[in-house]
Order: C-alpha cells, then structure tokens, then sequence
C-alpha cells in the first residue's frame, strides 16, 4: 500500500510505492560496466608522479613533495576566482560574474583506489583534508557558502575514475539552502530545540532504520527517503558546520562512512553514487537551529517528469528494508 | 568568463559554464542506441487491439470503440485511488495514506510513434485529453494537485516505448510548488504583475533566446536555463492553469511544441527529455499570480553532487547558443 511521508526538517514529501518497482519494461536495465581502471595512468592529472597536470596544491598530506592525499585548484573549474561578485541585470534578469572557489581532493595517490579500498587514517586524512580547505576558504569574505561533494561513477556525473572529491564555494548561498533554514528557524523557535538533533533522536528511538550507530555519529535511511537505499550520517551532537568536527571525530567519522560505503559496495554491486557534505553557510557555524550532515545517494532510480514537476520522489524501496539490508550485509573492514 | 544567473521566478540560481564542457573524461560518452520498435507490439498494453491489458479508459478520441487517444488508470500506479487521505504520525514524523490518481495518456494507436511523426490533430487530441482529464479530476475535491509529464526513452525515465503521456494527482501541495507560489506571490504585491507575463514580455523583447513564436505562444530556452537546451512554452496572455486552454489554442500549442520537438530530435538526435504542465494547483485556476508553462528536459547532463546539494544547477550551453541552433534547424514539420 503506497504511503506519503514527510521530510520532519525540509517539510518535502516522499511517497513510499514498493509495489510500483515491479512494473514491467521494455527496457533491459543491464549494468553498463565500469571499464577496469590501473593503478597508474599516465593521463591521468591526479595519479602519483603527474603532479605538473596539476595547478599547485593548497593543501597535502603528510607533505607536498611525499603526499597522500592532496587537494588542487580544479583546472576545469565552473567558477573563477579571479572574477569580482559584481551583481549587474540584464533587462529585468539579475546575473553575477562567476567568481567562485573549486578545488579537487585527491584523495589516494593509486588511480584504482575506492573508499572502500584505503585503511583508516588514509580516508580520515582525505576528510580532514576536506575539513581544513572548508575552514580555509571560508576565509575569504566574498564566499558564502561551501559544497563538499563526491561523484562515484559516470552514472552519477564524474569524469575523472581516479578516487577524488570536490569542493565548490560561491559567494551565493541558494533558495533550495535557504528554504530549509528559513523551516529550521521556525522549528528553533516553535519547540526550542534544532529539528535535526529532533530528526535524529527520533530515529534511534525509533531504530528500525539505523544502519550504523558510534559513540558520536548515526547513520540511518532516513523516514522520509527520497529515493533506494538514500543514507544519511549525522553527528548525534548538535554541529552545525563540518568545520567544528574534532580530530578523533573525524577518524571516527571516516570509519563510519567507510562501513557505509562498503556494505551498499557489497548489498548493490558497487553503485554509482554521489554523496555531499550539507554544512551551514559561512558565518552560521554557530547557529542553534542548523546542523550539519553527509547524504549518500546510490544512482539506482532516474527522477522523472513527476519528480521533477512536483519535487516529491517516488521510492519504490522502503527506508527499513534498505536499513536492515544493509545491515544485514556481511563485510569485512 | 562563468557567470551566474537568476530565474526571476523562483529566485534560483544556474551558474553558465561553456568552458566546462570541454574536461577530459576517462568514460566514453557512447549513445546508448535506443532498441527499435514495431508498429504493434502484442506484449504492450498500450497498442491497438491489446485494450484488454489495462483497465476501463476515463477518455477516449474519438470513441471507446475506436480510439486514436485513450486515457487510462495506471495499471502500476504509484498512488491508489481507494485509500483515504487520512495523515498519521510515527513518533515525530508525518504520513499520509497514498490515496492519489494516475493515469496513463496513450497518444496514438501504433507502438512506434513519437510526437514529430504525428499529425496535429492528433497531437493536438493527445493534450485535449490530458486537458480533459485535469478538468476531470480536479473536480475531486481530495485532489489538490494535477501533474501532467511525459518521459521520453529510457534515460528519462519512461519504462514503455510506445507513446503515451502520464497524470499523477496527488492531495498533497508540496513545498517544490509552494515556494514559487509565495515567490509570485511577493512579486505581485510588490509590483502589480504576474512575474511570469514580466519573464515571458522581456524574453519576447531580448528575443535572443526565443526560438518559436506564435499569436498565444512563445517557445524559448530561459535566460536561466538549467541545462542544456531546456526550453519552455509559455502562453503569451495571463493564464494561471492548463485547464484554461481554449479550443483552437490547444491545435496551436500542438503546433508549437511539435515544432520544438522535432527541432530537438534533429537538432541533438532524438535525445532522451522529459516535458512538464507546470500548472496551477487546483482551486487557484483563476489567481492573478500564477500562470502555466511547459518546461523540456533533455537528458543531456547529469545533476551530480553539486547540483543535488545546492540547487544551482551548471550549465555548460548558453541558452543563447541552445536557441540559435533550434531556431536554425531545419525542420519539415
């Protein structure tokens, strides 16, 4: 029986219609696969021993000429950040010059790595990477917000095979950030409390889909997922920004993500996915109302028309038969 | 030189990006090649002389018995027109039973169609019905909402090749609506217009963008276009909902999105996209602030961790550029 439910924080609705996931098609869904990647390619801008591919690193780890993870001005940037944020219209349209801040984590030297495949302090350095270009250029007063993002296949929008994340900071903090505040503060100030602490109170109370649980952090497929096996991880303190995670936070946060990643890896056979860091914007971090968190969206459903129309996802997997899925998935990390 | 812009409407943000287009990518961008099809397929549901695979049509043209349009109840629906529209809680979290209503346009007789290999009557019968049908189910006073799109080819989301257009009404207004809605709202207090004649009357006198212009239409890719060659079909005149077109409008919008069509099929070789009736909710036919559009989707680009986690979408053709080379495609429609 199809079911509507409710975003507790952004006030989207989902609906829930397992029954729709057996219509039929005259479409063979065949897994394109992914061609196999070696350890080093010598085109490859990222990989070991290509560093003059590259603009001059902003950020490495444990040192710029011995690195292992390492973070660049991305040289295909969709933002300059040698453009001013003038503001001019064009007729009654409003535009802005592209100024804007994007850099790629390389976040293993060898080309045919995944999350799944480096050790612990490898991934908790990569995030700690993340973490530190986050501070760093929210710095700059002309930026007001930044994405950290990660494109996992060509299905789900990268180009490049070797494991990197990327970062894009503008000086425009959009509706679709805005929107969810503008819910978070009347929440704030209707129950005195932050909606997302509520959010994710609710479902270890309600446990049913908890993937994975630490001392800090909960990793869950949220009430309201919009689409199969969508996860989220959220700090079980209020944090509203990425830049607060503290130094063992972080390497717990990696053993987490890593876990996640490896069981949906396991449960789905190595899905294209993307997953973005949502943090508050520049100047927010200490907010009571907002709190940050990673969302992890395998490529498994197409939206279409009707979600494109009206915003809400039909999710033909149930959130606790995604949860209990992958819990149940045996790995080995 | 990148550069943002704003959607006047809905205040949304697209950052133009041409250069972009132009990074390495490990993956081949190889066109999955559609299968073809035949004229009658005996498997689907959808052809001339299969009418007993689905169930009882609400519409038919010109009659049950010998239809050229037929609407019918999706067989695979996502939403059950039985259930109650009763909202419970889970603990903290909202739901909703999933009562709604879908249905399925079937746009021609024969399996291999598509809208530019159509005459106009035909197409132009193809969106009386689904103007039929919104009139129709809007009068049910548990619907609040009446979604008209269609999905072309399997990356667009469609399951069944043979032509056919869909309709999902949902109880539900979701935010995706609402917030443009108060956006048009605000923009009518403040200046005394529906923002979206002000949007159509300035593309009109740019007119760079525009690619098709009739006496009640005009076809054009918005100077924020989200992706490449998004286009749009607006009624020139205020017109808050798709239940409002007129006898004679109806064959001319048939005309003009037939036209687009096919300059696309041309243009980029028969591309998957997805079309929406962005329309008015219902009740709100007659509101001063709201007016209804198609958008058209092609499948071009994939929004990946960026798009997904800020809302701006980038888009690496200029709406300029995606309107000169439709408006220069030469087309025998």
């Amino acid at each position: 029986m199809p079911e509507f439910r409710q975003n507790l924080a952004t006030k989207d609705w989902v609906i829930l219609a397992p029954e729709r996931g057996k219509r039929p098609s005259d479409y063979a869904k065949e897994k394109k696969p992914r061609p196999p990647q070696p350890v080093y390619d010598e085109e490859c801008p990222f990989c070991i021993g290509n560093e003059d591919k590259t603009l001059a690193p902003t950020y490495a780890w444990p040192s710029k000429d011995d690195w292992k993870v390492r973070v660049v001005p991305n040289k295909f940037a969709a933002l300059d950040p040698n453009l001013s944020t003038t503001r001019t219209q064009a007729g009654l349209f409003l535009a802005a010059k592209g100024f804007g801040i994007a850099e790629v984590v390389i976040e293993h030297p060898e080309h045919n790595r995944n999350i799944s495949t480096m050790d612990l302090t490898q991934v908790g350095e990569m995030l700690k990477a993340c973490r530190e270009r986050q501070r760093e250029i929210s710095r700059n007063p002309k930026i007001n917000l930044v994405q950290i993002f990660r494109n996992h296949g060509p299905g789900a929008g990268t180009s490049l095979a070797h494991p990197h994340s990327q970062i894009i900071a503008t000086p425009i903090v959009p509706p679709h950030i805005r929107y969810p505040m503008e819910r978070a503060v009347h929440y704030y100030d209707n129950h005195g409390k932050c909606v997302f602490c509520e959010m994710v109170n609710e479902e270890l109370s309600q446990s049913e889909r908890v993937i994975i649980e630490s001392e800090n952090f909960a990793a869950f497929s949220p009430y309201a997922a919009r689409s199969p096996y969508e996860c989220r991880i959220y700090p079980k303190k209020h944090q509203p920004s990425f830049v607060l995670i503290g130094e063992e936070e972080v390497f717990e946060l990696a053993s987490v993500l890593r876990d996640l990643l490896t069981r949906m890896r396991t449960a789905l056979g190595d899905p294209d996915y993307n997953y973005i860091i949502r943090s508050s914007p520049v100047g927010d971090e200490d907010t009571r109302y907002l709190h940050w968190y990673m969302v992890i969206i395998p490529k498994i459903s197409i939206p279409a028309g009707f979600e494109i129309g009206t915003g809400i996802y039909i999710n033909t997997v149930a959130p606790e038969d995604a949860a209990r899925h992958l819990r149940e998935t045996v790995v080995d990390v």
